[in-house]
């Protein structure tokens, strides 16, 4: 079960991550799961008014870390090892991306966690992607 | 739709790919969704009675590959172009292996396919993997 | 051999990319291969002064891209299908990042690249990656 | 340095896994990298003559971690947590394939290697992979 809620995780990000803070939503958290928004402004978007490659890694990159952390709590700063991602669709112009992040593993030194992007309101998915992160031994 | 059913598919592996024809067993062909066993045999395990990392590819890649099948029919020969496969939890020992695939493309010339591996009758997965295949111009 | 200099990849990168130009400074355009330096800024760190993982995602993007353009020439719109990364090490603080790309393939729809990013002056890498593009049809 | 020669790592191979004694010929071992070779006999083709998928994964596998053992000896059981691979060309009909592996990484709990696979005599690749194995503490 998680043991920080959206507003744990929101103040969370906001102190450590200034610079994002009001970049991403964080709508649900679930046991081993949570669905976090981006709120698309100008500097994500590629010509052609969708959001760029760079933007969707970033945000499957915080659906996962956040994901972890509501598991394990605030204690330990994971890093990502590893990520594979699959940019299946352009997303819709201007509009709002939504991960859905499903943790698969949750061990004592790697996590890993599955993400599903869509624009809002859409069903099929603009891409997925899988992040490994490893977590610290406690000091 | 799946426009192949479970007879036709199996008939087709049985037919195209002789020497694992008793390998795999498909269980479920759903839309864009599909199940396959792998029959878990000796020269599949690892010292310890574990499924070998090259078998689980095999079961992940006959799994999006018959996925594909079912939905366009028998008539072209997809090719895997990428593979990102992660090894979760070590396989119950001596036990068989059920892959549930999931389309999460199919277009005119790729075709994206995600899948779970899971030791017969346990809930968390042994492994993931999404598979991209290359799907040839009809001549 | 390379149809495009170092200028007139330079010079389309700023007309077709203006958000970045200033970002990105390539330094050498080999036969499938190409150099290309992040000028490390602010906004790209994390706590610590280390590069975040979507700013070495969004290098080793532009470094495959680029690379493919410069083999083709400026005439498509290729765009990333896929790309796995792993982070080997933390990259050395407040120092600007250089990726080295090599095409493994460049056919007809698909064009494949891996890249090795390190911290300038430094030799073990801080990341590779390798990504997918799709070419589409000359229109 | 390797800790590990040519003929330690072939004895040690057909100790612990007597499956694939013969499938794999170890012909270099270098600091951080070494060159393997897969005798390529009927059961690993496919329609055609050219190798299977899932051939190709288990030859990157066992160039990663024969790899690993000759850097650290034969003291620990590494297992593969991750791989990403792409295929990139048709084999050779009937013909060996050779691997190239180089360690990027290897630490203390994680090791990444990268292995291209060549049809003995060809120049362009047919696949690339990327492992990464978890080594386990000590006893």
């Amino acid at each position: 079960m998680p043991v920080m809620t959206i507003e744990d995780l929101t103040d969370f990000l906001a102190r450590e991550f200034p610079q994002v803070k009001n970049e991403f939503q964080i709508e649900e958290v679930r046991d081993m799961g949570l669905r976090v928004r981006l709120k698309v402004e100008e500097r994500h978007l590629r010509p052609g008014g969708t959001v760029s490659g760079p933007t969707m890694f970033s945000l499957a990159d915080v659906a996962v870390y956040l994901t972890i952390l509501a598991q394990i709590g605030p204690k330990a700063l994971a890093v990502t090892t590893n990520c594979s991602i699959d940019f299946m669709r352009k997303p819709a112009a201007n509009t709002d991306l939504v991960a859905d992040c499903t943790l698969l593993k949750l061990g004592r030194v790697l996590a890993i966690g599955d993400t599903l992007i869509r624009s809002d309101g859409m069903e099929a998915p603009v891409a997925r992607a899988t992040l490994t992160y490893s977590i610290p031994p406690e000091r």
